[in-house]
C-alpha cells in the first residue's frame, strides 16, 4: 500500500461550472451567508458544519510512541478519518497542534471551534487530556470526545459485559485490576464504576493506586482513588492479581506471565489491551487458563478496538445536534455494541472492528 | 441548487477492509508515524501536508457584507475550497475562526500550521490583515498568502497589462487613481508599482491619501502614500479623476456616473469592482466614453476574479515547497495570466474565470 502523500483528500460535492460558481461563490452564496448571521445556527444546516468533526492532537502521546510531535501524529489522525468516513459518514479533518500548553490548546480548540460540529481529542498524554476535555465541554456548546479514554472505555465495557454474561461473574462481585492510569485506564474505571461494577483497583508504574497516596499522584488518581481500591491496597499488580476475576492492561508490554494468570479467581478474563505488544500474550494468557482473552491486535479473537465507537458516537452525536456526550450515551452504547454479538462465545465477546451495523446501532443511542 | 449542507467533504484515498485497516491505522500508520518523526519534511511526502491548504478567516469582512462572523463566513470559505479542488487539486480546509483578535489570530495559525502546507488568509479586514500577514510569513516556514490582497492585485494587474497595451497607455506616464484602501486597493498599489507604474494616487472614504495627512491613517496608509500621490493633492476622487487614464474601483457601489467617466483621458481604462454592485455600473461607464471596461461580475465582459490566480499560486507553491510567496511570484503571474488572452480585445482581457490553464500556467510560475 503506497502512502504517498495523505490518506484523505478534499471532494467537491458539487461541478464546478460556469452557471453553478456564481451559486457556490459569490455572489450567490451571500444569501447563505446573509441567513446564517442573522440565526448562528443555520450554520447546522448549509455549512461544513453539519457533519464535520475536528480530529485534534498535540501528538504528545501517539500510539504506543510516546510524544512524537505533531507532524508524526498527522499520518495516524488521517487513519482515523478514514474510518469515520468509511464507517459513518461523518467529515472528520485531522488537525495537529504545534503547541503542548493545556491553555493554549483550550483557545486554539475553542477558537477554531465554529468550523467543526464536533471536537474528537485524540492522543493527548494523561493528565494534560483530563483538563483539556474538562473545560472545552464546559466551554464549547459542541460535543467533545476524548477518544483515547471514551472510545477504548466504552469497548472495553462492551467486551466485558459479554465476558461477564459468559463466565457467569457478577458486576458486583468481580474482582478487577486495571493495569495503566493514563487516559484509557482512567476513563475505563469510571465507566466501570458508572456500570456497576464494585471492586476495582488501578495500577501505575508505581503500584496500586490509593486513597492517601503520596508519589506520582495528579488530580484524575486523586480522584480515582476514592473510588476505587476500598481496602487501601498496596500491593504490586502481580500480588492484586491474586483471586482476581478480570485483568484489564493499558499500560506496557510484557507485565504478566502465564503463572500470574494461574493465580486469577478460574474463569478469569483478561484484556490485555497493550498495542501492537500486550501485557501477556495471547498464548501465555491462553496457558494460564484465562477463559476469555482479548487484545488490541487484529490477528487474536477478540480485538478490542475503538473504531467500533468514535464513528457511530459522532455520527449520533451530529445528527441529533447533541451538545455533550453523556455517561448514559456511553453506558447505551456499550451495551449496544455488546448486543450486536447475538451468541457471545469465548473468542467472540465484540463484533468485528469493521462490523458497519456497530456505527449505526451506537448513532441510535442519541435517538 | 440545494445547498443543505457543506459544500466539500471528506473524502478517503483508500478502501477500508479488513487487510488495509492495519496499514491505514494501527499497527502499521506507526512506520509513517516514526519515519516523520525522525525527519519532519517527510509529512510532506506522506501527509495531507503534501496538498493542504488552510483558508482561514475570522468573518470581520466577508464579501461586501462586511463583519457578519466566522460561521456566516463559513459558506463563502467552503466555495473557495470548491474552486481550489476543482481548478487546481489543491485540499483546502475552512478554517474560520472564533476570534478577532490580532494577535489571536496569529497565534491560533501559527498552532494549526504543522497540518497544513500552506495558509490561504481570506476576508479578514484592513489593516489587521496586514500585520497578522506580515508576522505569519515572518515566523512561518509555509507559504501565507491573503487573496483578497494578492489574488486581487495580481489579477488586476493581468487585466490591466492587456489594457495597457490595447489602450497603447505607458505604465510609466498613466495616471492611475484607486478607489479603496483596505486590503485590496493596498495591495493592489504596492503590486503595480513593483509592475512599474508610477502615478498612483489612492482614495479612502475621507479622500486623497497623500503623505501627511493626519485622520483616518493606518501604518499602511502611511507607508503607501510615502510612495503615491507625490504632489500630495488633496481634492476629492472626483476631481482627481480628470484627466487620468486608469480607474481602479476596490470599494463601494455607485460612486461614479458617466460624466466623471468623460473627464478621464481618451481611451480610458475602468475596472469597477466593487461587487456585486460596482462603482459604476458596466452601462454608465461605457456611456462615458470608457475603452475598456472591467468588473467583478459575471454577467459583464472582463470579470475581474481572483479564481484565476489562487488556486494557481498554491498549487505551485506547495508543489516547489516555496516557504513564500514573492513580488516576482506575483508579477510573474500577472504577465501569466495576461499572457493566456492571446489577442486581447477591449472585451476580452483576462481569460474565462473557469479557463483551466490558468492554474496550470501559475503554478508554472514556481518552477
Amino acid at each position: 500500500m503506497n502512502f504517498d502523500g495523505s490518506k484523505i483528500e478534499i471532494k467537491s460535492r458539487f461541478k464546478l461550472t460556469k452557471s453553478s460558481l456564481p451559486k457556490i461563490y459569490t455572489p450567490g452564496v451571500a444569501n447563505v451567508s446573509l441567513a446564517i448571521a442573522k440565526d448562528k445556527k443555520k450554520a447546522y444546516d448549509h455549512t461544513f458544519k453539519k457533519n464535520s468533526v475536528a480530529i485534534v492532537s498535540d501528538g504528545s502521546a501517539v500510539l504506543g510512541l510516546g510524544n512524537i510531535g505533531p507532524e508524526a501524529a498527522l499520518p495516524v489522525m488521517e487513519g482515523k478519518a478514514v474510518i469515520f468516513k468509511e464507517l459513518s459518514g461523518v467529515d472528520a479533518v485531522p488537525i495537529v497542534l504545534a503547541t503542548q500548553e493545556v491553555e493554549e490548546i483550550i483557545k486554539i480548540v475553542k477558537a477554531i471551534s465554529p468550523t467543526f460540529g464536533g471536537i474528537n481529542l485524540e492522543d493527548i498524554s494523561a493528565p494534560r487530556c483530563f483538563e483539556i476535555e474538562r473545560r472545552l465541554i464546559k466551554e464549547l456548546d459542541i460535543p467533545i470526545f476524548h477518544d483515547d479514554q471514551h472510545g477504548t472505555a466504552i469497548v472495553v465495557l462492551a467486551g466485558l459485559i459479554n465476558a461477564l454474561k459468559l463466565t457467569g461473574k457478577d458486576k458486583k462481585n468481580a474482582k478487577v485490576i486495571i493495569s495503566g492510569a493514563g487516559a484509557a485506564g482512567i476513563a475505563i474505571t469510571k465507566l466501570l464504576l458508572e456500570f456497576g461494577v464494585k471492586n476495582i483497583i488501578i495500577f501505575d508504574t508505581r503500584g496500586a493506586i490509593y486513597s492517601g497516596r503520596k508519589e506520582g499522584m495528579n488530580e484524575a488518581k486523586v480522584e480515582i482513588a476514592k473510588r476505587t481500591n476500598k481496602l487501601k491496597l498496596k500491593g504490586s499488580l502481580k500480588e492484586s492479581l491474586i483471586r482476581s476475576d478480570v485483568f484489564i492492561g493499558v499500560s506496557a508490554p510484557n507485565l504478566l506471565k502465564a503463572s500470574d494468570i494461574e493465580k486469577m479467581n478460574k474463569k478469569a478474563i483478561v484484556f490485555a489491551l497493550s498495542n501492537p505488544v500486550p501485557e501477556i500474550s495471547y498464548a501465555e494468557a491462553k496457558k494460564g487458563g484465562a477463559q476469555i482473552i482479548a487484545t488490541g491486535r487484529s490477528d487474536f479473537p477478540n480485538q478490542i478496538n475503538n473504531a467500533l465507537v468514535f464513528p457511530g458516537i459522532f455520527r449520533g452525536a451530529l445528527d441529533a445536534r447533541a451538545r455533550f456526550i453523556s455517561n448514559a450515551h456511553k453506558l447505551k452504547a456499550a451495551e449496544t455494541i455488546a448486543g450486536l454479538v447475538k451468541k457471545p462465545r469465548n473468542d467472540k465477546i465484540v463484533p468485528a472492528v469493521l462490523d458497519r451495523r456497530a456505527a449505526k446501532a451506537v448513532a441510535n443511542v442519541f435517538k
